[in-house]
């Protein structure tokens, strides 16, 4: 045994928040997604791995067999490395550049396929809202592909930011206009609501332009699109001219 | 006890696409996607509730306990009702409009969101090849939210049916034609590759012009945009004009 019951107890612990803030620490798992945080500014704590040779440059590699990897790893299908990395600390707020604010996004998924987003289509910074499902959850750092490395994310109270902000502030919204048909400035603010009930009154009295992707199907539906989806139609709109 | 270990087992080898095929049934569960499918053309076979209040003009109505719904369950947290429904006779193949192709899509969640997409977008026709994951699969029926009920959906051998359509075939492909800068046809086939391989090679044959997104984000990166992402930007492109 590698592996002693309190480094099982502590590294299981962080797929909670609480000790993830406690301790500073995240997981990252499988080959693909510990490659990309070992070759990025993040600081690797310790590494876990079933086959050594592939991490023979690296410093703080343990060791384990597939049993103990199952025991720490929250894959259905563990694969291969686990690592712990520290939280880096907070980015600065940036004032220019298009930036995308989340007002309470709760789905892990939604959140990793919107940071994949981010990075794809080169937003300057992402900020969340403190009831926004943490970044560094299991779930959003799996399905976020490594996009985190290269993501600015800040968690902060959206109210206070958005008052002081002096960019235009666009938020996608049913009846919002036609995005089809107005310009887009580069320099600008999308804030994406929460899957169920959108954008919240208190944020909403901050925008200054509300705009939909229009339906083409049966327009009786009321059926919206998913917030990872629109924002995807939304950051191309921005992007594309 | 309302049900019999017959119906538990009938119920839930429907989980599996070799017993959907055999009875020529699929499973809806939870208040909204059942409604949705109550209020479509779908033929209602068997619908087994906890209140059967909300469902008192449906014949074939069940009266069951919580603990009996989440024997026949699949969900984590079973909502309500759970209804057997017949999967309808195969649709006729569609020779104009804007049509979708997904060469060998796997996972569920990706094909529900593409569902989604094409019922939002008025996509005439989606056109699966026979490996694509079965559109009646529980985790599609529930991600795709009702919008199966509005989507022509065909599963066919792709070769033949792009051998014989005049449309022009247009394949996502990361070193295609950036589509912001060409003029889409209203009438056209978008073909969508699996997650891991994207088109294959004799799908590629048929294929007028490829297309790609382009990234704006660090140049160095070849992650690829998630297939559902990339089939919501590129339908915009298709409809925004």
């Amino acid at each position: 045994m590698s592996l002693s019951k309190n480094q099982i107890k502590l590294i299981t612990s962080l797929q909670q928040k609480k000790y993830r803030t406690k301790h500073n620490l995240f997981i990252a798992e499988g080959t693909k997604v510990v490659n990309e945080f070992l070759n990025s500014s993040f600081k690797l704590i310790e590494l876990f791995c079933v086959e050594a040779e592939a991490y023979s440059k690296v410093n703080n590699c343990t060791l384990i067999s597939s049993e103990e990897l199952k025991k720490i790893s929250s894959l259905k299908t563990p694969n291969n490395v686990l690592a712990l990395f520290e939280i880096p600390k907070k980015n600065k707020l940036l004032n220019e550049g298009l930036i995308v604010v989340l007002d309470d996004v709760n789905d892990p998924g939604n959140l990793g396929t919107i940071i994949r987003l981010c990075d794809w289509f080169g937003v300057d910074q992402l900020i969340c809202s403190k009831n926004t499902v943490d970044c560094y959850n299991g779930k959003v750092v799996q399905s976020s592909m490594g996009s985190l490395t290269r993501t600015s994310i800040i968690y902060t109270e959206l109210l206070e930011y958005l008052k002081n902000s002096e960019l235009p502030k666009y938020a996608a919204d049913m009846n919002g206009e036609n995005v089809y048909k107005i310009t887009l400035p580069k320099n600008a603010i999308l804030v994406m609501g929460n899957e169920a009930n959108g954008i919240s009154k208190n944020v909403y009295s901050y925008i200054s332009k509300t705009i939909s992707i229009p339906r083409f199907g049966d327009l009786q539906q009321t059926e919206s699109l998913n917030v990872a989806t629109a924002t995807a139609i939304l950051l191309s709109e921005f992007k594309r001219n």
